[in-house]
């Protein structure tokens, strides 16, 4: 296999044979091909782009580049989530005890936070004791007695993408559909998943900011569910403001744990409850939309979500009483609020923005060597839409070095803009993709 | 500079700014710019294009990434041709002692032969003696005493260049108009020249396949002389034949003398003048294309060009005997013809083929490090549009590889069409580009 020919097909528009795809996805993970040759191929990709064929063929040979989990010891469809990434968004925390206590299995991957965007696993990491580094034999162990586990990634998952990513980052070819929708849907069959349910995120704080993009990559992803034989669905939602309140580690843990306790709710919950619906009909559970969403809040007012988490913590070595208590979760020393410099409404929020603020805290990392602080992050104290008069605080800043308190508050108050007329707001779900359509 | 971020802005259709163009042609040089970001951009560059004033800028950089030659210390401006490469392309030899004759100054610093084309440093090496490892100071010494010399570059002319065409060539971006115009005229510019004449080959020889393209091409380095100040011209000339009969070192040799002896004519004659005629107007000798054309036939019929030749062999060291009697060039051990394979009209030839089955005879080299055999090669019996029977030689191949010979007369008659109808013959002259516009 001659690559230039591959790149000079792709860059002349043509479809890449699967044994092109081939040898361009083990080229990368076995080093074969050299770094100049798969940069040169995936901006042609970014030019031409790939049909669904070729997309759902990379996919399965990055899934095949590596180790594949075989979950098939767990009785029944093990279900799985991903999103492409938010800011307070911690809908993991909230779904996966709550579609568990419904009977759902829960056996999720999960990754960590890079750039604005928080992750699962330094979220349970900032719960004392709570691991996230479980064998592959405990992991299936946990799954099939309490129904949920969520752990990190094994090694050797999709070394292709892992290479393939790397260059595209440094490549400026990150922004390309068919390269996304084929990264996260081989990684998420890798991991041994037999259906998933996706949120993809549109908007200020989210890797695509138009819905129409988004859409595209939902429907791109569903698509290449469709030629691997697995279910996937997908909503798209909103990520024009945090989705949570809470942004930074413990803080999005405790938001949780105020969430299946009862005490708090918003658009954290009603995106949780579609997502996790969904979640019980690719599990078989749920008849429908309306009736998966009325087991989770079976589950939510019942206690029995919360006392599912509980559980998960434990058998993942971790403090159990942050559920009781969440007390019990790291503290930071020091809270700024951020006033508004002026009386108006909230009409947008660069939440790209507010999660680099969390970022720059501590709560998140700028390289993948930076550690995170788990206790730091923000408190958003306004939605989009709310009047405020200058003064009030748009956000409370939880710290432990004070020294970052004026930049921070400086970044919070740029990221938020206060105008004179009451905006327009958008919706918080704008689509659901399933192999049937689109639907608004 | 990020580079990401000039990718990125490339990518997205934008403009570079000087700045960036120079953070990319001296990363490419010093190599502090990464390979795969290179590859990316050089992607992205055939994907969106340049503006001219980009083209030039790039031009400017890659020039200025090495040592420039100074070719002050000559009277006059010195004139420079370039042909985009072809097959039996031997005007250089023919044109520049022509040129001399008439009282123009040529100092060239020229290629060697690669992949099917073949380049006159070969040429001149295989007259006997004959050396174009020249320093500096003698080239400019000899140009000042006779008017013309053609030598090997200098080892750091365009450094920029030389690593952006390695890369180019193994990332399929080679077929890109900014790219191609910018990589001809800095190595042109760098080697000292006044004014340039182009000559951009168009048809099945060359690297441009259409004259739309090979015009683009042209209007491309003709507006990079004007922002540059420097008097470019362009002619598009055919390459659907071998533009001489004589395919190979030697016999290229052998046909110039021929020519210039006033033996030989055609084709290779023709483009001779239409170029050498333009050079003599870009040096302020001739008043227009007529009365350069009439010079450079003056010149050739008092045998003041083959004269000129004779003095530049000599005095870069060859033995001038060869403009007398060819017969003291070297010679090829056999003679075997192609016969044609069936009868009626030559009506189209694969020329790329035609200059692969000299090369793979000896005649070029297919990795940089092959040697050459001078002595071999091939002459066209036939031209486009001649009416052949069944056995009529096609061409003679010259060899001294006997073992060549039947894949040799194979691949020629694969590479020669014969029709029953007589062919529309393309033209020779398509086009000539000046700043001034495009005369068909």
């Amino acid at each position: 296999m001659n690559m230039v020919d591959v790149i000079l097909k792709k860059k002349a528009g043509g479809t890449l044979s699967p044994e092109e795809i081939r040898a361009f996805a083990r080229g990368a993970a076995d080093g074969s091909v050299p770094d100049y040759q798969l940069a040169a191929l995936l901006m042609a990709i970014c030019w031409r782009g790939m049909t669904p064929e070729e997309t759902a063929c990379l996919t399965m040979e990055m899934m095949h580049s590596g180790s594949v989990v075989d979950l098939s010891a767990i009785d029944g469809v093990c279900v799985d989530k991903h999103s492409t990434g938010g800011v307070g968004d911690t809908t993991t925390l909230v779904l996966v005890p709550l579609a568990a206590a419904c009977g759902a299995k829960v056996a999720k991957l999960s990754g960590r936070g890079l750039g604005h965007t928080g992750g699962t696993l330094d979220k349970l990491e900032s719960i004392p004791g709570c691991s996230v580094n479980v064998s592959i034999e405990d992991f299936i162990r946990q799954v099939q007695k309490i129904g949920c586990a969520v752990i990190g990634q094994t090694q050797d998952l999709c070394p292709a993408d892992k290479a393939l990513y790397a260059l595209r980052d440094v490549t400026g070819t990150v922004d390309c559909i068919p390269l996304i929708a084929s990264s996260i849907v081989s990684k998420k069959l890798a991991s041994g998943a037999g259906a998933i349910v996706l949120d993809v995120k549109t908007g200020s704080g989210a890797l695509m900011q138009t819905v129409e993009q988004s859409i595209e990559l939902a429907k791109a992803m569903v698509e290449i569910g469709a030629q691997a034989g697995k279910p996937i669905l997908a909503l798209v939602t909103g990520m024009d403001q945090p989705l949570g309140t809470h942004v930074g580690n413990a803080l999005e843990v405790k938001e949780a744990i105020d969430i299946l306790a009862g005490r708090a709710a918003g658009d954290l919950l009603t995106v949780s409850l579609e997502l996790g619906s969904r979640m019980l009909i690719a599990s078989g559970i749920a008849r429908d939309v309306e009736d998966g969403k009325a087991r989770m809040m079976q589950a939510l007012t019942s206690g029995a979500g919360l006392a599912k988490l509980k559980e998960m913590i434990v058998a993942q070595g971790g403090d159990g009483r942050v559920c009781d208590d969440v007390d019990y979760l790291p503290h930071a020393a020091y809270k700024i609020s951020v006033p508004a410099p002026a009386s108006g409404y909230v009409a947008r929020m660069d939440t790209a923005a507010i999660g680099r603020c969390a970022q720059a805290l501590g709560a998140g990392r700028q390289k993948k060597t930076d550690v995170i602080d788990p206790a730091v992050g923000l408190v958003m104290d306004v939605r989009l839409g709310d009047e405020v008069k200058a003064g009030d605080s748009l956000a409370t800043l939880y710290l432990n070095r004070c020294e970052l308190a004026n930049g921070a508050v400086e970044s919070m108050q740029r990221a938020i803009t206060i105008a004179k007329e009451k905006p327009e707001l958008p919706p918080l779900i704008h689509a659901a993709v399933s192999r049937e359509g689109v639907t608004r």
